[in-house]
């Protein structure tokens, strides 16, 4: 059935050398040729990766064939079925058997790939994996943390949870903390990051109950967990130097997100009106194109696509519905980041050692793939 | 004691002719000469405009003298005490009777005048606000509205609670609904508001649920209410043309408004710099000037400053912290406006006629004021 057969079960045993990453082709506004194109851009200058495409057949065939670069890396999985945009979870979590979403996950969860990644429907896509990979150990609460243009050298920040849950007490926001800097030493190489908490504002008296809850919370954790924490943080610090990682509840970063997306969309197409309104302006847009280019390369939204769901057994990436090339290259670069740190087992060790701390035993395991 | 004394209370009771703005001329980032400066600015283009500034004599009397425009139209009311931008709000409401925003609030409290500005500490103006002008009857939380930039024709949306309260339950989100609406209609001439609550996505069965059963009441009430209520919106439609007034509780209010803040002025860092980096881009940033301008012009902070309490007995604008004379001069122009269109009675009006309909006694009262 596989149009180019690549040894996926070896791959995965044999680790090292491949990383297979299981792709849902289906489902995002853009079709499966952007998916596969961002798969082929990648596989270009990433000799070490394999993919596992799930979707149907006759479709996905043409497209691997056309791309040089996917040739002997790819297994095609048919599936007749896709999740569209605006299915209800609840209705794929019943039905969704035959979707390439749900193939796509069951290839982590078979351990046939390190990581999953979809473009499609957001809460289908949570509610799929919270089903077949089940939650962590330890974890009450799964997060979806995303990336935010920022002040910072690396030129983005971690905010989390962005909208896998509206609801989070303090020791879900203690877990969001753990998984937030789990993600940020081994998605972006930071050793030690600052984790902050979204209020309204810095002092500790301010805000509500299950904030100061998880105030004193992430606090007494930070020493073990081996980041610093920074306190409370406001909407203003979300792009800020000051933090590496702000956690919040999925309700208010879920606003958050969209917030600071809808506002850098309403500045460039001011930008873009301004450069527009007279022949002289035309003139000058003109004159700044490598300025202006430079800004978008900053605040682009496809530099920082993908938001992953942490809390699970396995990891899964969600790309931006409306990703391109560009947009799902850097999605499958953020995965193969996360899966090449083994940061799926880091994670779990991580919030299970948590756990253990909040027992009161001192029990520490060396060697089983702690985060570090 | 006033250096340049006005009838400020036959001006009051003469209503048509002048218009009494209380102004707390002490507490910004940049004192009373940016604050003062913003009030002369603002009177020199408006006849009809007096001005009760409150603060130390010995500072106010040399900066009103140095302004022609505020010549005899000024009454200096000497106070020893200014509020402090990090005294704490308890602190202030049980001490704070010197202060120079204690004494702008009383001026309203006595009629002398419409209006009272400040832009100093936001949660002692709020506290002094409510013991001192008392919550209208009928509404439980009173909220803050500011105005954010968008992309209707008028170029600005207006947004409640952002900060005066933490909570709201249904009830509450409906009444901010209600204020908003009269709000937009006697602060921007819109005849019929258009209504949104702010959500994690637009499906009804999705969100809290306070905002499951706030949807409910302010659909029901948008027909009496004379606003057409589009439900649920997310924090991308916030600068949208899809809605006027955005109805949100304080918490994810204050969230919102300071990332989306905070993204604009990330995005400015970031035009400046790709403008700065090399001779031929500073180049053309030259040439590209008025078209920055123009861009600066339509994000520029400064046009849309003031937030408005809203549910008191009274209107009080807050000013920002940092507002120079332009600033200053457009929350005056803000103040202005509400007055002169009657704006308090009318909220008190209609936030009665709602809660009359809420107990389900149809009575209705033409001629005391009705907001339209």
């Amino acid at each position: 059935m596989a149009a180019q057969p690549i040894p996926a079960k070896i791959a995965a045993s044999d680790g090292a050398s491949t990383i297979v990453i299981s792709v849902d082709a289906m489902g995002g506004d853009r079709g499966p040729a952007a998916v596969i194109a961002g798969c082929a851009r990648f596989a270009q200058k990433t000799p070490e990766v394999g993919f596992i495409l799930h979707g149907p057949e006759t479709m996905l065939k043409p497209l691997v064939a056309r791309r040089r670069a996917l040739h002997g890396r790819c297994e095609i999985r048919h599936t007749e079925d896709v999740v569209t945009m605006d299915a209800k979870p609840s209705h794929v979590m019943r039905n969704g058997k035959g979707t390439s979403m749900w193939s796509a996950i069951e290839a982590v969860r078979n351990h046939e790939a390190e990581v999953c990644i979809s473009c499609g429907n957001t809460g289908a896509l949570m509610a799929v994996s919270m089903i077949r990979l089940r939650k962590l150990e330890g974890v009450n609460r799964p997060a979806i943390a995303c990336l935010w243009p920022s002040r910072n050298p690396r030129g983005f920040n971690v905010m989390l949870d962005v909208g896998a849950d509206i609801r989070a007490d303090g020791n879900d926001l203690l877990t969001y903390a753990m998984m937030g800097a789990s993600y940020a030493r081994n998605g972006m190489g930071l050793t030690r990051p600052r984790i902050g908490l979204l209020n309204v504002g810095t002092e500790e008296h301010k805000g509500r109950a299950e904030l100061k809850a998880a105030n004193e919370l992430i606090a007494a954790a930070a020493p073990a967990g081996e980041f610093d924490y920074v306190g409370f943080v406001e909407g203003g610090d979300i792009p800020s130097n000051r933090v590496d990682v702000i956690v919040t509840d999925g309700f208010t970063g879920n606003i958050a997100l969209k917030t600071g997306e809808g506002t850098a969309t309403l500045i460039r197409e001011f930008l873009k009106a301004a450069f527009n309104a007279t022949p002289l302006s035309r003139l000058a847009a003109m004159m700044a194109l490598t300025s202006l280019r430079r800004l978008h390369k900053r605040i682009d939204p496809r530099r920082v696509n993908g938001g992953v769901f942490l809390g699970l057994n396995g990891t899964v990436v969600k790309s931006h519905g409306s990703a391109d090339a560009t947009g799902t290259a850097a999605a499958i670069k953020l995965a193969f980041d996360l899966a090449q740190s083994k940061f799926s087992a880091r994670l779990a060790a991580r919030v299970a050692s948590a756990t253990l701390a909040r027992q009161d035993t001192a029990v520490d395991e060396p060697g089983t793939g702690e985060d570090k």
